[in-house]
């Protein structure tokens, strides 16, 4: 993995997660393949497709707003393979710290994310991602 | 942003803060311009200029050696836009861990950074520093 | 520092981080070198050599199977500098985070991780590492 693509890989994701806790639900959803797929490990089923995608967000950000509390996604530790078709196999750990308005930060949950990232239109995109949770299985 | 210009950033925080945790406060308000400035959450107006920096930086290390603790900013996530003039606007996610002594090290604050870097003598120094607290505002 | 090399070390990193959790002693082992040493905060000697390396991640990862706990080393804040052999000094944070199975997530441990990186057959490799632990010393 050369340094230039280990850099991009390491600013699309930053991007990406801020756009997340940002709750800009469209962009987000637009770092995703037209019918990438997320299965997060709170839903039977992966969610498919920008639309379901946004939605999600939306959905949290609601949620968050509600609670009076801010989310940050930390993704680092980036191990990253080279598929059969030159898609980026990535596997990163993934720290979700959760901050009440007037309260203490905590780490909320330690995930473990697996994206399949690909390139269209010139930039990288998640076309499959699957997160696990360490306090599960 | 080039691998060059994100991994150059990456190595500037890396010194940067372990110069912060370390107590070195000459050496770390080096790493700001001359008259650069830093707005803490707790403070109603930006410290300005290195001397002040420094004195920041002092203050705080005697607080924690008095104290019995230890802090540590691990900054990442660095999202970078190039402004009109070639600076480089990064925004980053910080999270502070503070250590007591012969205790459990905590997640005592998570902010948001937001900087202005510019190229001095050679080097990429701070010129601006905006810091949120999640758990504020 | 080039770009290559810093992200070079990231990679390295990543990758030996995440043998390390995934208890797969003997691959993590062999990111040392034959004579790779390790000071841990919790023993009175380094321990040397790839087979003693790879006894202390079976061991660990023996031990919090049967507490049914899982941790995480998330390494970063890496600040690089080079010997006079080409070596590499690389002085890191970790965050040391644990998960009880269907517990929360906590930071168990905050370290700073000191190491000297060498390259043998074409890959960096550990030569040395001393770590510390904040709430000691």
């Amino acid at each position: 993995m050369s340094a230039d693509a280990y850099a991009e890989i390491q600013q699309f994701y930053a991007r990406h997660m801020q756009l997340l806790d940002a709750g800009e639900a469209e962009a987000w959803a637009a770092t995703f393949t037209e019918d990438g797929s997320f299965a997060p490990p709170s839903l039977p089923e992966p969610i498919r497709g920008r639309a379901q995608l946004a939605a999600g967000v939306r959905r949290a950000a609601a949620e968050l707003a509600e609670a009076g509390e801010r989310h940050r996604h930390l993704l680092g530790t980036h191990a990253v393979d080279v598929g059969a078709d030159g898609e980026l196999l990535v596997r990163s750990y993934a720290q979700i710290i959760a901050t009440p308005r007037n309260g203490q930060p905590r780490l909320h949950l330690m995930c473990v994310c697996e994206d399949v990232l690909v390139r269209r239109d010139g930039t990288l995109r998640v076309r499959e991602r699957r997160v696990t949770r360490d306090d599960r299985g």
